[in-house]
């Protein structure tokens, strides 16, 4: 794991609500060398391995292009109801509290595509499960799945499985 | 203005609404040549004269942060309410009905740091001109606008004004 990433990002107590500690990622972002370092390194495992990665609204978005970019391969965006203008496939899936969709374009992936799925954190994996239902509906090959940031006290790892997870900087 | 790109970019009728033209750039996302290189024809004009990319969420989120590294700096991010756990500056701004608010951490530039703002659209400038108004109030010098796509027949660019606006393809 790389502690100079890992000393980019900032904790920011009680946010979005009280006895949270939101890891914020802003300074890395911020950050001339911190920003192509942390691509490289959620990139690295999937060269010559991927056709597609699948980036997911709206942190998702910030890395995914970049990502995509350093692989050589195209971008394909899962978005929350109503943003992508052609046809769609969606996918809910339960929050906490009440639940939550997702949104692919039907043609965002070809048969057999293989994809790597890209977003800043991995926390209780429950979009991140949804993203592979959706890949899974529009017979994608999911390869894995990269993460800056995996809280690794919360279940998103197991709820991903059999995906291989990927992450840069690991909290236990 | 590269007619590559522009072949890369699909009308979508009646979308978000009845009698609008949706310009929708994910083929150009998906595409593994067009992603690139619309990414370096953003970039260009502002190699060496910025010291950080501002991206708007959410789509201007997809090419903040590969823009931000080919010019070799940081990004920053402007974000709906809310969102952003530090400290934040709010800026609201009229809509065709309605209004909307955008937020930027107070940290997110420093005073007289040259920015160039990203988003993918320039269509009516409220957005634009909103994050405009951030950057000045932060004290950060804004040397340039830098779109994938211009609605030639919206007032945006007169909106942004006398920001320059740096876009890759245009409708008139």
């Amino acid at each position: 794991m790389s502690e100079f990433l890992k000393g980019l990002i900032r904790d920011i107590p009680d946010f979005p609500k009280p006895g949270i500690v939101f890891k914020d990622i802003t300074p890395l972002l911020n950050d001339s060398k911190g920003l192509p370092e942390a691509v490289s390194a959620m990139a690295e495992p999937f060269r010559g391995k991927v056709d597609t990665v699948l980036g997911i609204e709206s942190r998702g978005f910030i890395f995914g292009a970049p990502v995509a970019i350093a692989l050589g391969v195209g971008l394909a965006l899962v978005r929350k109801p109503g943003k992508l203008p052609s046809d769609t496939k969606q996918m809910t899936y339960e929050l906490e509290y009440g639940t939550d969709t997702l949104e692919i374009h039907t043609d965002a992936i070809p048969k057999g595509g293989r994809v790597v799925l890209v977003d800043d954190l991995l926390a209780t994996g429950g979009t991140a499960a949804a993203a592979v239902d959706l890949v899974s509906e529009l017979g994608g090959d999911l390869v894995g799945a990269s993460f800056l940031i995996e809280l690794g006290f919360l279940p998103g790892r197991g709820k991903v499985s059999p995906v291989p997870v990927h992450s840069v900087i690991r909290y236990d």
